[in-house]
Order: structure tokens, then sequence, then C-alpha cells
């Protein structure tokens, strides 16, 4: 089975070619692929297959010449993934089954409409919707925060100047109130990079970044550092929905409804720009490897 | 550049084919190569090349024809690796670069010998030390152990009635005395699997185990459980030296010097015999992915 590694800020893929729709994919083997001991290793599995060979593409979204057939980690299927996406488009790419610069794909979630701009890859993802103020509580400490909803839900909490973003310890799940979050909650801190009033930034803030490099941060309106628990998971190099939720946040702290904000995630840097209808989520996307892999070597 | 990727108990390894030693690994490559987010993935690097091309192999075991350039997930340089030389003669029959079924491997720890056996690969160990008794301390409880040598340090902790295996929280590095072992040591916890009055063993007391499958431990002199946290690093799912320690302890409690015991990790099983001048280590190595991996898309 013909497979390539790739990631987008660290949120890291297997990408299976199957244009026809001739393999089964079960949670088994995507379990198996994704396995980091056992199996190839990533976040997710990503089939590349035309809209016409699968049932869900034209369930969802029939318009688009490609479906990304997403699955997880633990071999569930999930509707969009912002980074698993970005690394889709780059795939089409590389493999020259599209010519961009701009094109549809096909997701569980509809079609998402994605753009190559200067190396980088964006995706147009769901405008967070603000609402209500919440809790998460760390180390005996409560966190003030911001429910956001961006297709999934998340609670945004910036960090107090008391308190630095890398201390937290998150090696266990952020507390909050159960009944405010009956399906679970993806919780991010955030802190600004740079003084408010605008002296330079430190140089270097990102973590380690992929092979197209970091986009300068000098031109957005805000620039915020982030850390993220995902829900049913654990704390991520990096979470697509999760930096267009604390880009919304961002933003209204500093009285605005749109605008572009600079994100720094521990797997890179990831640039939202929020629209009147939309917000775009822009980062690299790093193919690394490719191969077969022998199915009948994984995990069962 | 070409890669395989493959496990020995799910202690996985990055092989990279070398054979006229033409590439120039870097700790840096090696530890891209390693992430298991922004390269490969693996535990370390075996790069494979004839011993007349890498001057530490004329230094070492000059009679082997395959050296074996074993690298941490760091980036440092190692001497040997239980596990990782299983691996190696695994990938060596694989591609046909040997006949097997027996065969010599050249390490910075000298030469190594090496059979294939039912499908498991063996190779043979230094014959475990066993020497004073010492301490490690976990969630607040210290548990007696015995320190033996296999060329590194160990310290084999039988896990007392009263404390199930499974429940010690492994998650931070174990306590020691650090006037003890100066240079660290690995430790490991122990319990037996089945009662020792001979009643039947429990099923699937075994992790997931490699497409070879697991061999019966019904002939063996013992049949223990461990876990391992391994020293500058974590709690693993296999440690070949580890096992050897283990077997060599358990021999012990049973008034032997000799013999045979199945140690379950928790990536597998292992069958460890001592021997009066050796200690073979074996179980399955299995070869998951093979392709090219683009150097130029991993973290620098």
């Amino acid at each position: 089975m013909q497979f390539t590694k790739g990631h987008g800020t660290g949120n890291d893929f297997v990408i299976i070619p199957d244009p026809d729709g001739g393999l089964t994919l079960t949670p088994a083997l995507v379990a198996g692929l994704c396995d980091r001991r056992f199996g190839v290793g990533a976040d997710g599995v990503l089939r590349v297959i035309r809209s016409a060979a699968h049932p869900d593409a034209a369930r969802y979204a029939p318009d688009a010449e490609w479906f990304m057939d997403y699955w997880n980690a633990d071999g569930s299927v999930a509707e969009m993934c912002g980074n698993g996406a970005r690394v889709f488009v780059r795939y089409l790419l590389a493999t020259g089954l599209t010519d961009g610069p701009e094109l549809p794909v096909a997701t569980r979630a509809g079609l998402v409409r994605a753009r190559v701009d200067r190396g980088e890859i964006s995706v147009r993802m769901r405008r967070p919707r603000l609402s209500e103020g919440a809790v998460a509580r760390v180390g005996g400490r409560d966190f003030a925060g911001t429910a956001v909803e961006v297709g999934n839900p998340h609670l945004v909490c910036p960090v107090p100047p008391d308190v630095r973003l890398d201390d937290l310890d998150l090696t266990r799940a952020p507390g909050f109130a159960a009944a405010r979050f009956p399906a679970g909650v993806n919780v991010e801190f955030v802190e600004p990079v740079g003084s408010p009033s605008g002296s330079p930034e430190p140089v270097a803030a990102a973590g380690p970044v992929g092979a197209a490099g970091p986009v300068g941060a000098a031109a957005t309106d805000a620039h915020v550092r982030m850390r993220v628990y995902e829900r049913g998971s654990a704390e991520t190099l990096s979470c697509g929905t999760g930096a267009c939720a604390v880009a919304a946040v961002a933003l209204r702290e500093r009285g605005r409804e749109t605008g572009t904000v600079t994100v720094d995630v521990p797997g890179g840097r990831l640039t939202v720009t929020i629209e009147e209808a939309a917000c775009w989520l822009a980062g690299p996307a790093v193919l690394v490897a490719a191969g077969e892999v022998n199915p009948t070597a994984l995990p069962r």
C-alpha cells in the first residue's frame, strides 16, 4: 500500500492515495497505520479519493474533484481537520493531481476552499462564533476564558501576566464545567508575543517549522502564542480550529471583528485571517517521506 | 534518501541503507529522521554499512561484513541496542544482503552473533552480572531491587504482591541513590505471570506483537512481565538489555544460574536464554514500511 507522510505545524498525517476507491480502509487498519511504534505513525489518515468514488463526497460536497477522507488515529472518521486539509492540498499539488493556486476540496464538513500563496497553503474555515465566558482549571488555578464555536467547541483562556504559558502543566486534561460543555471542549491557553506597547517582538518565539519556513508576523493585527489540550486526546503541537478560535478572541480584545492574527503554536506558526463571512487558516504544509507500507506487518 | 521503518517489540528504528558509506549522517539529520511529528519517527537510526566502509567497524569488530551504525533519537551515537540488532538482521535477510541463518554483526560494542529461528531473530548479548541490592522509589514507595550490569546499568525490582505492575506511575523517573548509580540506571519493575504453584497462565498477557507473532512460553523456566523506565528517556515499550537483566534475576529467584525466561514487555514478548558464557535475546523483528525521505523537509 502506497503512502506519504507529511505535516502541518507538527500535526502529522499518513496520506493514502486511492483515486478510484479500490482500497478498503477499516478502523483497525487506520489505527495500525497511525501507531507510532508498530506502524508508520501519525495523528490521522488522509485518504485521497475522487469524490465520484466515495459515497460521503456525494452526500456532503459533490462539486469538488477530490474528497478528503479523514480518519483520526483511533480509527474513527472525522468531519474536518484544518491542518489536514492543508497537507491534503500539498499532496495534490506535489503529485500533479491539481494545478492550484485555488481549488475546492470535498470533506464531510462540506466544501472547503483552499489556495496556495507564497509556499503556504490556506484553507477557508468556518468563522468562529464567540459566546459566554467559562473557566478552565489547571494545577489548582482557575483561568477565565471565552467559549468559541468553530464547528467544534473551544475554550480560549488568556494567561494572566503572573503566569508563564510554558509553565502550565498540561500533562493532564484541564478541568471545566461538564454541564457547560457536555460534548467536551478543546482548551487553548494564550499569551501575547511582544509587549502591548508595540516594542519589538522576540525573535524565534515559534517552535520548529517546516521547510516552507514561517511567514513574518510584522503585518498582522496581533501576534500571540498558544498551547492547546485537545478534547479526548492530549496536548498537541498544533490545532487549526484552535488557532482560529484564539485569533477571534485576540481580535475582540483589540476591539475588532475582522483582521489577521499570527498564532504561534508549539509546532510552528499559523496565520489566521478573519473576514466578514469566513476565516482563513494559513501555514506551512510539508511532505516528508513516501513509500510503501506492508499492511500485514501492522498491529491488528 | 532511502529508508525502511521497522521494530522489535515496539522498539522502533529508521533503517538507512548505505552499503558503501556514501552518506554523511549528522546528529541533526538523525534527530530529524527520528522526530515523530516532523520526521519519520523512531527510537533510533540503524545505518546499514559494510564494515570496510566505516572506521568504527575496523576499530571494534573488523571480522563481520556488516556494521550496525546505531544512533539514538537525540543524535548521539550508541554502542549497542539488542532490539536494534535484531531489526538490523531482519533487514539484511529481507533485502538479501545476507543468507543467515547465523551471522556476525559488527557493532561499537564488538562482534555480535545473530541467528534466525522459527521467524524470530536472536542476538547474543553479554551475560548479565548481578551485584548488590538497591532501592527504587515510585509514588512515595520504596521498591527493593537488584543491580545488574548488562553492558549498561540496570536495577531490577520485583513488585510485591500488594502492588499491581500496571498501577505503577512511571510518567516520571523513579528515584534512586545517585551515589550508587553515578551514570544513572535503567529501572525495571517485574511481576510473575501465572501463579508460582504452576496453575495455568493467563492468556494474552503480552501487548501488541509483530507479524511474526509470539512464541509460546510453555517450555521456559519462568514467565514474567516487566515495565522499564529507560535512563535519560522515559518509560518505553521494550528494552532488550533490560529483559536480559530481568531474566537473570528471575532465574536466581528460582535457584538457577542458567535457563530460559519468557519476558513480556509492554510491546510484546521476548525470550531470554542465559548460558554459562552468554545470553541470547530472542523475539520478533518486523519491517513495516520502506521508501524515500526528503532530508530537506526535516527539521534542522
